[in-house]
């Protein structure tokens, strides 16, 4: 499938250039959870060290030299339900298994820290060449990223993301319906939805 | 009190120059609350338009052209004790209340949408000639924003502020320790805090 390229220079590429097409078809998804009020869920822009702007005359302001900083935290952030939501988007060509080099130490850190805050912290992984897609939980991603450093393996089987995380099939309104694998995700975690104060 | 001047052009300077400093102090006590693990909450990056990079070799990649783009959310959000918080930082110079000119109906719309979600919105006043501070409620905001276009006051007076709100008196550790504002919030709200699942 082609798809088609974006007419501005996207803010991501330096960092996450594969990352590209999932994030617009998640972008799209939030934007239908936004216009139903289904979720109000967006992706935060990347941050930038401003260096130099210009301020012509009756004109906009100019940036004339800034440089991309890594973002400190993950791609998306919002409100569901009560809920707070925190996840990253991640693809891979790989099809048998999710490699942990698609994290940084920056990103499992801020899952943790929302985790103990109570935030509902995930991942969506992409496997490109299977064409399928999987909400998978912080906790086992944490679990597998700490034991990597003690002879634990460098990737997660995807016998275990199928298992443990909860698989979200491509559709058309939204295209991408993760919030449905989410309500998954909180029937089945100890926090009981029912005695949750957004119901 | 002499501010230090930021090193770096900020983002922000060009939408909302007055609430540069309270901003900063804002950071810093977010950065204390994540330090100690009380709230993971961030001031969110403001958007830009990237429309031209430059990618020397061997040096990292440089922005030499991108505009400012307005912010369709408000200033900050992020998870306290499972709720989901997202706030605006305002100043005003005035004395005896608060001019509605300083909100941007988009932001307004937001916290419309957060709220539906269950989210705590709210917003942290600042009178800078008073020097009070007062985290003020979305949804009595919003209130006064609605009824100013049928004939209501532009402004809400510090008085209904300071009743309805909740006043933030500067400190040391954390400077601006607004999320005690927060739990006084939390406890008159209808949202039950013993019931909520982060609890
Ligand atoms: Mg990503
Ligand atoms: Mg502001």
């Amino acid at each position: 499938k082609a798809r088609p390229k974006k007419q501005l220079v996207s803010s991501r590429t330096r960092f996450d250039n594969r990352g590209m097409s999932l994030e617009e078809e998640i972008n799209e998804s939030n934007q239908y959870y936004r216009a139903r009020d289904i979720a109000v869920i967006y992706k935060k822009p990347i941050p930038l060290q401003i260096v130099k702007v210009d301020y012509p005359k009756r004109s906009a302001a100019v940036i004339k030299e800034a440089y991309f900083r890594r973002p400190s935290t993950t791609d998306y952030n919002g409100v569901y339900q009560g809920y707070y939501l925190d996840f990253e988007a991640k693809e891979t060509k790989n099809k048998a298994s999710f490699p942990l080099k698609n994290f940084h130490q920056h990103q499992i850190d801020h899952m943790r820290r929302c985790l103990r805050q109570a935030g509902i912290c995930f991942v969506i992984v992409r496997f490109v060449s299977l064409d399928r897609l999987f909400v998978y939980p912080a906790s086992p991603l944490i679990t597998y990223w700490d034991q990597q450093t003690n002879g634990g393996r460098k990737s997660i089987p995807l016998n275990e993301i199928s298992a443990t995380g909860f698989e979200v099939h491509y559709a058309l309104k939204p295209r991408i319906p993760y919030l449905k694998a989410i309500d998954q995700l909180l029937a089945t975690s100890t926090i009981d939805k029912g005695d949750h104060h957004g119901q």
